[in-house]
């Protein structure tokens, strides 16, 4: 890592030099937003919906960043173009912005100094995490511990404030080592997983929770735009643990790795326990509109 | 600040060279928990009862700091006196521990590399801040922002993912400048504020909200205690905002002022509007049995 | 009632022509609050309290009346006793003040003129509703319409905004004709009644609903004292229609009628289905209380 | 206001003759459901829907208003006609129904006496409450109150026991003079006002909440069908406080203003804080379908 | 009955002999899920559905029948054929299938000795029951008693642990004997009914509730297909009592009767009180479509 | 088990030819209410308090059994005396009572024809479940299944409807093998087992959730009896899982097996995960006021 260049607080920097101050809010008080990108073949995908989503994280936390979305954009893109020479061995970037709301008194209370920390960097992407589950399938377990209502926390904010998906991901592991965690909201609908969102199939019709306690995940929206493209109807509503333990399939989505099949929840086999058809359509349809064949890449860069 | 000796994952080095590592979880996830003491002139105060509280937060998370609590509870103390020589002009000191489950993955998924950062410092109280509203009383605002439910997070582990608390924070202000936020729990009752607790005063009975949401505060305790010795009786309860605005006085409670009376909520007096009888007389009996005028010493060292 | 001479926006005028102008706000918003107290021989009974809840009602809503609580108190007891030559007849008065928050625009918006409207008149009490209940129990009806949730509308206000007082009213009539509405709060604990509190008393112990969702009864709060002065326990807690189904007596406890034996809910049988042991203590001490048999006064003044 | 003539209890009389007896259970528990309409030139809106709306009102609180649907429509068309001749200085109208359930015991048990009030008046519009701010905007503010659950009180009776209507529009007034409220429902979802439904616009999509715990609004009925005119898509549904935080648009939607845009939230500007151009079709199709415009004529009267 | 020949754990017995252990827990804890179809001239009718809905249950709960889907399908229709020769007189079956966990412990704990106890028997309709509904309609009546949230137990599972169902048809009962139970669901929402799902009708448009807290009906499914047949919109959403008091039509859906008219509800006519043109609409085409007119028929063979 | 004799519809048969008829409600709805007692030394214990338990749930869910408590009590009594001979190899008894409320129709609807089936028998305790955990402690998992709401099904009723505990025992044998279900009620507080009350013990006082939403259970009378006799302070509240994990010690309580140490929640030492000082101290007092070593007892029979 020695070598990637970051923005930090208006600086270009190498990366290993960003450190953050004990008594940023960012740090003391999850008090900072963020988003996260990839490239494919090196060219970034959706920025532009990511830094929105950013923004509005930002205007919601009413943390004020100092630049606009249009440099935040520009940016990020120089971040990319700075490190693109050290792409080759690591085939892709995933790309991050952070925004804290700077140094806070010694205390909870007051609102900040009024000089956010504002860092954009790239990083490999973790291939190795996820690639072997293109094939043999990623496992989930619905966690006791539930996402924040939003009248405490709205889901729709990307914030660091996230010891509930640590408690989340633990308890995954308890029942079975690697799997991965699903949420459920205060009212026990399936909402969404530590970072990426999750979706079933059943009788040919993709089921996902509606936003009301879930991040408006951009891989989801991509999500459902191939489906519109292939012509598989998509469902937002309240799901239960049922539905997802009588689907015929089922599947993560996130920006690293796109779409990754689950094939086991709670220990039980979803649908016959493979990979599903549709999952595998909507990977293929991603990795055509990228001009990239997703699955490979991952395998081949997976240690 | 320069001077001040930190204990930093075992070592002991200047405050101001703490950084956190942008990957470290208790940045990027808020997966870390701490807990904060003080000194009366120069010695700790109920220290051990912190050490357990944080002991209790550390099991909760499944944190393992690497210490005992024993350990922990020296090494704080050791902190004290390591900077004693400095502790003359600025009265007394915050000390404070953390521990976070070090460093993360590039995504949220991942449980840490089990290398946890631990550290402990001090620093010098922030009577500035509260020293004013010892006579003038301190303004609260119930905040829309709530608590978070047990369910997604317990409010009595003390960590840093408190972006609600930022948030409520905001709110307060934006109602009364300077107001400090009360939150109320899911179901609408008094909890806590951001990192302290609150009390209201009826017919002579100390009234405050059980521990179901809220932090289980020391300085709580020691507001129990006096009461006790003061023949002054305390009810845990459920109550509403209709409790506190048809109060006869209200107070905060935290390590660092100990008492603080709160005279209007919601722009609205408490009471007579005017710190209340049994706020100060629990301040009164705190600083005699610590040895040393709470408010004078505020007062004298706020600027 | 031709006679009955009322307090009305400053002036003494007969009852008669008391009228409500059809924008003011306690019409077209039930934005008015109110108490009532009763007499006993023409003595007013706990005026103060009445009085005192009456302006922590006004408080919460930011109803300003006009008038002091000394002065509403001292117009009250004057109401009596310019009537008092109207109560032979009639036995003892209910009196009743009311406040509005004025004329408003002619939308539900803006917060009226500023000119509350205040009354205070005295009426006979309504003995023959309950008189024959004291032999022969009162029928209770648990109604699917609940209480308010204090987050909507705080239960201790006391205040005109009942419709879900009428609704329950009109389903307890329609299971059991005559049976009065017995609510339940939002999480199914045992609430209010529609202008009174409930009571059970299981193995010894009188048990009620504590004050989270229902009025802060002053008629409960004798109920309370007369318990101690008997060495009755009593338990406020949350308590399951269960509780009432399977309890040993059961009663209700309200300004006119003190208490009343319930002795069927839901059509079925409390304990034996007669005024229970407990019940008829607690109106022999309250009759003893006050001089006054409170059974006989009803019973012969009813019609 | 002297010279409207208004029918009451089936006569037709000066509307500044209707008072309202301090017993009728419409004053004393908010009893009573009712509508409004307006004209446009003299000429009543959908008239038959607002009736509609209220005899389901009438239905599901048991009121028998002694007259059908069709006569209660034909009474506030001859109450339009009746004071037509009054009209020309004032503009339009205003046409309110409201029935009461009558005369009810001392006490707030029993059902009434079985002879509701029924009332139908007409009245100037309240042009300069808003007249201002179809161009500069009206603000809102989320309120802490919220709206009853459905379990306590249908949403979709036009009743007048709104005193949470009341507390609401205080609360907003606290945070921003002038400001009106905005109320979730009690799972922290988008409601709606104190009589009134506000919507929000994202890309290009009109969204508001579902009718769950709303007023079945005719306006907000009229706001859809313009909007099928104009194919702008409309989605109902659970929204949250960040979706109008974050909104590039947003407006309220009631009978007298029909539709006016709301540019800032909680102090923060909606979208760019000036009222959006899908607010302004809406509104110009409007004026355009009852041959009227209605900012001018607003703009013409107010004062 | 005493000829119907039933398969019972592997063998064709008598059904007159089926017995349950009185330790199976089945009957010992509700451990038991089932199915129900009914025959139309003797033609088992979407039996594929039941059996497939049979075996999420079974997949939910996890017991394991020992036998496919398939097998299930085969057995259920050997079960109608070798009880053809009865069937004349009594018109058409009810087919039932159900799965125990087997003998348990004698304590509550423990999973079950893996011996599941399987039965497959036909059984006469109970035309009885409902004929007369058809052309004077059935009364519903929405009972206190609630359905089980989805987190305790969700209703998509057919199961006998049923207790709720049993107190919800005893409060219809009291309210208007022989009237079914409507439930509602948590949050108070319309939800089904003990062993039906309800409908109802509302300008033109057929509304129910969403399968969040229901059993998703076979029936229901038959009802969905009629009305797309007969271009009659249907919408599946959160409905409150509001919706049904003041619905145009309402009917249940079940196995047996197919269709029937809810005229009446809390004692209140649905519409005009009589079986409304869509509920007829619906039972017509389904007669159609089983070639047998159900209504006809069930008033034949009722007593 | 061939020689055991039961009671069993007013008649003394062998238990082994006590049979469910299929059609039985009991069986069908899990429209049944039992109740469980065990002997030491072959002498009931606190039988009387367990039958008063049964009318409870009797009287809620309107069964009448057709005989009185007092005739219950005996025929208990009697049952177990009846099988004295054979008490001496399996050392003593757990005796049961259960009623359902008879042949139902064959769909759910309809209220039984009135003749409940009515059984009292006798086993042999199940020591072999439990012994061994006296002295290693037995597991505990917290279940994603939660309790009943008392809404939907009040768990002070003692029925069989428990197909949620089914699914709470397979939750926890996920986790950890054999260990049992600990339940938390729907606001996410510990409540109960699947036939089982825990506590926990925390600085020297024994907490345990209030009896919303668990059953009133006999043993936990008996704790509570014994620990007032022990001088150890016992607290009824809301409990969280923090309150569990945090906890000092903690244990189950039973009919059969009285009380057993928990020592391990979710695979987490409580305390040091041993058997508690205080559990000790429960079980010796327990064992002496019954004049039989509980534990040797169960050693000695257990296979």
């Amino acid at each position: 890592m020695d070598d990637y260049i970051a923005y930090y607080n208006g600086e270009w920097i190498p990366y290993n030099e960003v450190r953050i101050h004990p008594q940023d809010r960012g740090f003391t008080l999850g008090d900072v937003v963020f988003d996260v990108e990839r490239t494919f073949n090196g060219k970034s995908f959706r920025m532009r919906q990511h830094i929105d989503r950013l923004y509005r994280s930002l205007k919601y936390v009413r943390i004020d960043p100092g630049i606009t979305a249009d440099s935040m954009l520009d940016l990020s893109e120089e971040a990319i173009s700075r490190n693109e020479h050290l792409r080759g061995p690591v085939g892709d970037y995933r790309i991050n912005q952070w925004v804290t709301r700077g140094i806070g008194g010694a205390g909870n209370i007051g609102l900040g100094d009024g000089s956010p920390a504002v860092c954009i960097n790239v990083l490999p992407l973790d291939f190795t995490r996820y690639a072997r589950a293109y094939e043999n399938g990623q496992h989930g377990v619905i966690s006791k511990t539930r996402s924040y209502p939003p009248e405490a926390l709205d889901a729709k904010i990307k914030h660091h404030s996230r010891m509930n998906f640590n408690l989340a991901a633990l308890e995954a592991n308890d029942l079975d080592p690697g799997a991965w965690a699903l949420l459920l909201d205060m009212e026990g609908n399936l909402s969404e997983g530590t970072g990426y969102n999750y979706f079933l199939v059943k009788d040919g019709v993709i089921r996902t929770s509606t936003d009301n306690a879930i991040l408006q995940g951009v891989s989801r929206g991509m999500v459902f735009d191939l489906a519109h493209q292939l012509d598989i109807p998509v469902v937002e509503e309240n799901l239960q643990p049922y539905d997802l333990y009588t689907a015929d399939e089922a599947f993560f989505a996130s920006t690293s790795y796109c779409v990754l099949p689950m094939t086991v929840v709670d220990k039980r086999p979803v649908g016959d326990g493979i990979p599903g058809p549709i999952t595998n359509q909507l990977l293929a349809a991603w990795s055509e509109s990228v001009g990239l064949d997703i699955v490979d890449q991952a395998i081949k860069h997976a240690k």
